[in-house]
């Protein structure tokens, strides 16, 4: 087992794929499909975006949890990866030869 | 120097922090503050919704990219970090006791 | 009363304003407050996204409609109505001198 | 000519279908298609939403001019009017049996 809980959470989502969509919240999440999941990452970061304009920065905290859980549902479902990601920021990073632009490029 | 490049990007964005707003665009960001933050988080995540329902499922990875890297210019913004998400999750499965619930908690 | 059903559901909207959150969904939307809508607005946009995305077009009405509520309750909130939206559409006209731009203007 | 000029910017709007791209911006946003369409829809309602949470209400109206000229681009280029969100919005009335919820009927 990893240490870091991101990691922990991908393996456990990805590991849901298939299963009864009854047994858990993210099985009934791949089993309603792409548009579903891209509708609740849409919510999740409409969320993020009003905790980012409140009084309390901590709140920011578990809505952008709930944003990356979404998120790694979304890249499961599509059969990709966190890793995926990352080897796409590090090409950036590569391609781009600034440091402050690494994660957006050319974008 | 980690090899994550999470992690390193991560590190970048907080250096940016005050930094001249002509130097990069992540300093630039910080120097526009919490509305301009928000509505591109907001924007990444429209991008990452339309990827998500193409034909294409690897034109999902740019967008999530561009969605995490905003993310942590957010966090940052508000003097957060990943690991904050990272202990958030870690709870949410100490919490529920479902590991396939952990990414929700009692969202 | 009005035949024009935009109009009429405004009306309606703006007198639910300060009733008791039990008696419609709408009074409940404004006793929750201004975040709370702007995340139902923010939602239902997304759901505007996605069925502009699916195979059919006529999804799309149902979820204009939704959104478009959901625009008049957060205009209601702020005390405006479509009509302050109208007279800004009718300066644009004004201002720009070029038709196809009246929709934004120099945005 | 209407004197309702979200009347007549539908009229505009549904006449540079089919133009030169370079003729306009609506023009332009037709031929880019129906991603594009959509992704603007989904910016504007990130904006109408951080305006919805500012220190000044009238920062709404003009976000909720864009959103809903956005929205008319969307609905022509589904071949799809403002008309046929009213005749929704009117069936509600009818079905629900309670103006409170005539805007969301039972979604």
């Amino acid at each position: 087992m990893t240490d870091d809980p991101l990691a922990r959470l991908e393996a456990t989502v990805r590991a849901r794929r298939g299963a009864d969509p009854a047994s858990s919240y993210t099985a009934s999440l791949f089993a309603r499909g792409r548009p579903t999941i891209a509708q609740k990452l849409g919510e999740e970061a409409v969320e993020t975006v009003i905790a980012a304009l409140g009084p309390d920065p901590a709140a920011i905290v578990p809505e952008a949890a709930d944003l990356l859980y979404h998120l790694l549902v979304l890249l499961a479902d599509a059969d990709l990866t966190l890793d995926d990601v990352r080897a796409e920021l590090a090409r950036r990073e590569g391609v781009s030869g600034h440091d402050e632009k690494a994660g957006r490029g050319t974008a």
